[in-house]
This record gives structure tokens, sequence and C-alpha cells, in this order.
């Protein structure tokens, strides 16, 4: 008899999970060490012409009351219903496997909870960086270290658009544009351009990592809707490369800072060389030194990939809790305000500034250099104010 | 009660494991569920001014006999003893974690095998890529995929030497005496220069991947003592970094084909900016398309923190077998000669060369290009002797 799953949605994501299965059946279920298939899907859509189409269901309670489900793949994306449906699933001793990172950095702690309490596993690989094994690279091989810090770049869309204002001269609008015809950015791209997309991966990477749930609302979120084509050229020609960083650090006294904005990564830096729709995370810790984690960060088998490997793990661990957890907390002041950030900035200045004394590159839009000191979020609205530059975006160290 | 572990050697490695486990004690308690502690360090030395000093042992017999010692961490290198006594911990149902590449590239099949007999693990995250969490992202987080390539920098000492002629114009003799100076090579720098250390690490890869275990005899290896200064500079100014990569990649007839050797690999793959002692490994499968791990491949900590990542695991997963296996063998007949690997060459003929018709650089070393056309090593050998080529290394496609 062979191991029951459910796949709850059928989009984008849950439409690849099933494909993914079928084609990679025999290697999958050799790496399980038990037979597999997928018993139902759920969709409320009609899907006709499908192979699988005597799987659908659009009645979750089929899923819920089939005790031959064991593991369930849950790709439907948003807050509600998937969180009830996967709060079920856990309260019947049914793992869960997730895309959703709405979902993990809203309610991480309670479904880690509901697991943990019925025996079984909530896991969430595929909700940050897409295909790159991050989650459990973090829980598992690096379990070891004190981690102090980890960032990278966590939104494919933003980092495509970026690459093409920097490589073909493009402007924000035609950048955006051509990546909403590609598929990599949506009609609405507010949630990949705004950061709010990397702010949720960031909250579950804190969340992991510092052991207490972080909330994206307590995330200072910057985006890149109004960075000048003129400064991504700037920062070149000064030895950078501008990258939407998504970044977590403990501080001394004690609090940690989680952001999303964009930074200027020096060219020798590694994670400058990321390009197109690709993520990358890196992890500093005391016995790593650093560690990073290259790969796509979206699309429909990059997350698959993800999601069956957690499926195959909560069939290999069945009846035994591996997953990890953290704690639900009742505000969010352990997470340090924005003002305490500090790094060197960029700047440019209207061409009339006589106050640049360091390294600079002159164009037709202004004067462009870096601090030599490292300035606070607040020192540097001082600068700005007394220079009236007419860009800054903090340097990454 | 506390677990018991013992730490087998108490090199750099060894000493490392202890220093880490002690520094991060409460950490690694909390991830792994369980209280610890180190009872026994096996070295044949004496430590009379250790901290530690109660916990040594120079007879093995003290650890596999006390039935308290659940997870062992062999540390010392080399096939024998190591080999022995790993396996006689294994039938004894002590788990095992390894940093030793040479034991896991010669042995691992009998010791996967004993550990799957004894219901207990054997782990080896730390033989390959030191800190990078690459082993188990392999076998875990990747498990859905349908793996046909695997590629990276696996040894940390040659690619240090190759960093130190690329951006210090230093030749091969001077970069290497650097490297002993700083402890990154050793007073017998064979292994690593000559590309052994890396063809064991590519072999535990190999076999991992593709289920067989793969020898390193089988496997074509070439190292970068014979390299020129020169090559490096007109490398780049074609377009390429010179690496010393380590591949294995399955052929459309069902063999595979692992090699190490230096390449040629292109500026825009982000493989050509991992420098100094960093590795990388960049997999490719049907799901992912492609990822990549980057970090410190060696050192004290860094692979500490490896092999103590794999003792929690071996402590959470008390009586659980979730290693992986690979099939023993009676012959590598499945591992293709290196005359079936084919690619791009970069060429350097002498001045008097009538025979370039591409792009090519040309200084007083001779005249530098890329074949336009990929060619098989026989295809290559032949090129070479017809144009007398004074340098020919293959290019990473």
């Amino acid at each position: 008899m062979s191991v029951k799953l459910a796949v709850l949605g059928h989009g984008v994501v849950g439409s690849g999970v099933v494909e993914l299965f079928y084609k990679n059946k025999a290697k999958i279920e050799k790496r399980a060490g038990k037979e597999l298939d997928i018993k139902y899907i759920l969709d409320l859509r009609d899907f006709p012409d499908s192979p699988y189409k005597d799987k659908f269901t659009k009645d979750f309670n089929d899923i819920l009351n089939d005790d031959e489900v064991v593991s369930v793949a849950e790709c439907m994306g948003g807050i509600e219903p998937a969180f009830t449906f996967v709060k079920s699933c856990l309260e019947k001793g049914k793992s869960v496997s997730t895309s959703n990172k709405e979902l993990v950095a809203a309610k991480g702690d309670i479904l880690l909870r509901t697991a943990k309490e019925n025996n079984c596993n909530f896991f969430f690989e595929a909700s940050v960086g897409g295909a790159i094994p991050i989650i459990r690279p973090l829980h598992k091989c690096l379990a070891a270290n004190d981690i102090d810090k980890v960032m990278g770049i966590l939104n494919g869309t933003t980092n495509f658009i970026l690459t093409k204002m920097k490589d073909d001269n493009m402007n924000f609008e035609d950048a955006l544009k051509l990546a909403q015809e590609l598929g990599y950015a949506e009609k609405d791209p507010t949630a990949d351009v705004e950061g709010h997309d990397a702010c949720r991966k960031i909250c579950i990477i804190s969340s992991l990592v510092f052991g207490k749930h972080v909330y994206p609302k307590s995330v200072y979120t910057k985006g890149i809707s109004d960075l000048k084509l003129c400064d991504i050229e700037s920062a070149e020609i000064l030895g950078y490369s501008v990258k939407v960083i998504a970044s977590v650090r403990k501080l001394e006294n004690g609090k940690i800072l989680p952001a999303v904005m964009p930074m200027l990564v020096p060219l020798e830096n590694i994670i400058s060389g990321v390009d197109d729709v690709f993520n990358a995370v890196m992890v500093y810790g005391d016995g790593i030194d650093k560690a990073m984690f290259y790969g796509r960060g979206a699309g429909k088998l990059p997350t698959a990939s993800a999601v069956l490997g957690d499926v195959i793990n909560t069939v290999q661990h069945d009846n035994t809790v591996v997953s990890q957890t953290w704690e639900s907390v009742e505000n969010n002041d352990f997470v340090a305000p924005i003002e305490e950030f500090k790094s060197k900035w960029y700047f440019r200045v209207p061409l009339d500034c006589k106050k640049v004394k360091t390294e600079s590159y002159t164009s037709d839009d202004g004067i462009s250099f870096i601090t030599p000191k490292e300035l606070t979020f607040a020192e540097a609205a001082e600068k700005i104010g007394e220079l009236n530059a007419l860009a800054y975006i903090p340097v990454l160290d």
C-alpha cells in the first residue's frame, strides 16, 4: 500500500508539485523509502483535461477526513483559508509542507506549535528562496553555530528589474513592464516591487534563527519604485551593484535588526554577481564564518522541488517531530528600530555642492560619492538635508 | 542524564569540534532537544594543558565498550585505523559523523551499509566542502530532483593559489609558498595541488548522486603545478577565470563522467567569482534548474561546524536510520573515460602560428584563443599536435 498525499491548490506551484512528483516518482519513492501516491488535489476550479482529473476535489473535508492521507502540500497562497486548512490537517496528525510565505510569516509560530502538539511536522522550505535549500541548512547543517547575521537577495522580480536597469540601461518602468511580459512580475507588482515579499521571507528567517516570531509590520521595508537609472550607473562606476538586500543582524544590545531596502553591494562581494531572477542568502556564524546559498527564488518547478523535498522528509519521519519551532510573542520589542541601522551611504548631491571632499563621480545628474564613515539612519537624514541630497542609499559592508 | 559523545582525534578538526561544542553548548542542546556532553577524546598524544584533559584516552576500547557513548565524531583522517574504529562503532550501534574524505571515498559504501544494518547513522557532511552544507541538501532538500550534473570548486588550497596568481601576478611556486606560510597548504602539498583532495570529494558527491560507489582511481585528475601565470592573464583578458573544477555529469549513454582539472570559467558564471580559500558547488536538477552552495571549504571551526551539525542530527534521530546509502560495486565501468569529455578549449600557440582564425590575444608568450567548437579530449589532442600548442585548458560551458 502506498502512502497517500494531498495537494492543496492547483495554481502554478501546486500543478508543479503534481508534475514533478509523477515525473520523478521512482526516484522520489527510492529516497523516501516508501511507495507514494497523490490521492487528492484540492481546487475550486475544474480541470477536465488534466491527466489527474479523477484526483480533484472541491471539498477540503474529503482530504481532512481521509485517514489514509498522511502528508499534505499546501500551495494555495494567502492566509485564509490556507491557515484553517493547514491547522486542521496538523490537528489530525497530517504533516504539512507549504510554499506559502504569507502564511508562515503571519502564523508560523502557531502552526509549528500545533504540529509539535500533534506529533507531526510543518515544513516550509519553499517559502523562502524557492528552490534554494535554506531553511533546512539553517536549522540542521548550521545547528552548531551562533548565527549573528543573515542577508541576501530574496526577491527575484526586483533582482530581474535591477539587472535589466544595470545591463541594458532600462529605466524602472520599462524593466518592470518587461518583467510582467515575461511572467516574472504580477499585474499588480506591489508585493514584489515595494519589498513586502522579501520582508515576509526575512521575517521567516529571523524567526527561525533568533527563536521568536517576527512580524512583517515590525520590519523596515523599502522598495525600488523610486530608484533612478543614473544612481545604478554611478554606483557601478564607484564599484558597486545596487541590490534589494533583506537582512537581519543581532545588535550589541541583544535586539535584532531586520530590514529590506535597496543597498549598494561592493563588486568584490559575491552577492553583487547574483543577477536576473536568482536569489542568494549569506549566513554568518561563529563556526562557518560565512556560507551562501544561491538559486532560483521562484517559478513553478523550482518551488515545487522545495515543496516535494519537504514532503519526502515528512514521509521519512512519519511520527517523529523534526520541525524547528519558535516562540509566539505578544510584541516585537526585541526588534530594534531602523534608526539604529548603521552603514556607509551613497549620496548624489547637486552639481553646485561644494562640500564633497571624498572620491566622487560627477555626471549631468549630480555628484555621487560614498561617505567615508558609517552613519545611522538618523545621522544620514541630517546629512541629506545639509547636502540637499538628490539620492541616498545605504552601502553593504 | 546527558547523552554522551566521543571525539576520535585531537588535531585541527577534532580540537575544533571540542572547542565549538563547549562554546555553543546551550544552543546545541536546545537544537538537539537533549543535554549532551563529550565523554572521551581519543588521541595518542598528551594534552596536559587542555581544559578537557580528564576526557582524553589513548585506548579506543574505552569508547567502543562504553554503552553510554551513542554518537562518535571521527576526525583522525586517513583510512586506517579510522576505518576499523568507525566500523566497530557502527557495529555497536553508535552513530558516527566524520570529516574524513579519504575514508568516505574509499569505504563509504561499506560504512553506510554497516550503519543501516545496525540501525544507526553514518554522516559525512564535513568530508565535502568543509562548512558548506552540501551532502544533506543534495540528499534531502533536492530529493525530488533528477540531478544530472554537479560541478564546483572543492579545494581551497588550489583556489587560494589561483587567486594569488590572478590578483597579485604571483607565479605558482611563490603562491604555493605563501599558502604554506599561511597554513592553507601542507608541507607536502601534493594531495591538494595535484587534485587528489578534490578528486576524493567529487567521488563522494558522485556516489551520493548516482547511487554507486565511485573510486578515486577511476576519475581523471589533473592539478595546477604546471599552470603558467601567462595563461591565467590571457584567460582573464579573454573573459575567463582559471579554476580547478571538480565535476560529474551524466552522459547520454547512461554512464557518468567525473573529472578534476583546471578549467576556464566565463566571468559571467558566478563560480568565477569564488576566490581565495572559498569553495562552491553548483548542482543542476530538473526541478531546481541550478543551485549553488558557497563557503569555507576547510579550516578548524568551519569543518568542526559541519561535524557537529551531523552529531546533532545523529542524536535527534537516535534509532532512526536517516543516512543515505549507495551500492557497492565490483568495478567502475559505469564511469566513462575522459576521452568522452567534450568542451571548448583554450589554446596558446606559438607566435608564428598562422592558423588562428578566431578572436585571440597575443603577447610575448604566444597567441591565446578559445576554440569556436567543442572538442573531445581525443580531438583536442590532435589539435594540440597540429598547432604545436604551448598550453591547452578545457573551458567550462
